[in-house]
């Protein structure tokens, strides 16, 4: 019996793999695999763009918050300024890119807090977190899917009891506000 | 020029959904959509399960960390127990179930502690976080894709700096150990 536990595979081995949709932000493929106990079975996962967001404190030690309409939910939710990383950008850059098209301040300072797996069951991607201060005035640049984008600022405090609550429930959001919280907390 | 701002959508309208692709865990569909601006566009979203995590403290406040296999990243991550909820199970019984299945314990007492979106803008799928304590005896069930699962108890402030250095990087085990650490924090 030990022997048979020794020899079983440590893991997931890929025997094949077909590109079931290519789409503009997403590629399902539908792979052929070896589980981990060694029999074959089968297994969608997705490509998506790694994500980055910035937990954004401006100089009264308030929280950018915003609000957009997120369609597969069909709801408009809080969440701290981010989105995907383009192709080459470095994760840091998107967070202070997509901070300043977002709220139209952008950070004089930035500092990595973790990375996070969304939903590592279906995909590889990570998603970068960062703490922002020293906030300069920049440029509100929005595109057609963020029409409707509103921005809230509001005390850190706030934002975590909102984290509680479920008011903010984006996973990057609800992480990194959670992480910066207990960083600026007074020891 | 207000007139057109106050006429603008408020929002995603679907105009049209084929699903692309339907999976044991995931269905794909690519939809035709009116967006934020009112312009169409399309749009590609999932349908998944969703899912239930819980951080279970023992009677020496350790917590559960599992450690398994997971195939999109090619890696075996840390998380707090949990997983899919099945059709028709309660969140909290799917959390019970999960702690049971994969750490051999059972909760006696669960507390909410929130509920996040793992991804809105792919998937409308939620996941529920509790607090176990008062942990029973129980038995491990693991299924084919978790024959190499293990179980880890740690200190909580260990688990917590571990979502710090992303040693624990799944998003749900993030949320729910950084809520529970400021939940049982000394005040």
């Amino acid at each position: 019996m030990s022997d048979d536990l020794d020899a079983r595979p440590r893991g997931w081995t890929r025997l094949g793999s077909r590109a079931v949709h290519r789409g503009d932000h997403l590629t399902l493929h539908h792979d052929s695999v070896l589980q981990p106990d060694g029999t074959e079975g089968t297994y969608d996962r997705l490509t998506i763009a790694d994500g980055a967001r910035v937990v954004a404190i401006d100089e009264d030690g308030r929280v950018a918050l915003v609000e957009d309409a997120f369609y597969p939910p069909g709801a408009r939710l809080l969440h701290v300024p981010g989105g995907a990383i383009a192709e080459g950008e470095r994760p840091e850059d998107a967070a202070a890119r997509e901070c300043e098209e977002e709220t139209g301040r952008r950070p004089g300072t930035l500092r990595q807090l973790t990375a996070y797996h969304p939903l590592p069951a279906r995909t590889s991607a990570v998603a970068h977190l960062f703490l922002a201060t020293d906030l300069r005035h920049g440029s509100l640049r929005r595109d057609p899917t963020e029409a409707t984008m509103t921005v809230h600022w509001m005390p850190l405090g706030d934002a975590v009891a909102a984290v509680r609550s479920g008011a903010v429930s984006e996973a990057g959001s609800a992480i990194g506000l959670l992480l910066a919280a207990s960083l600026l907390a007074p020891s």
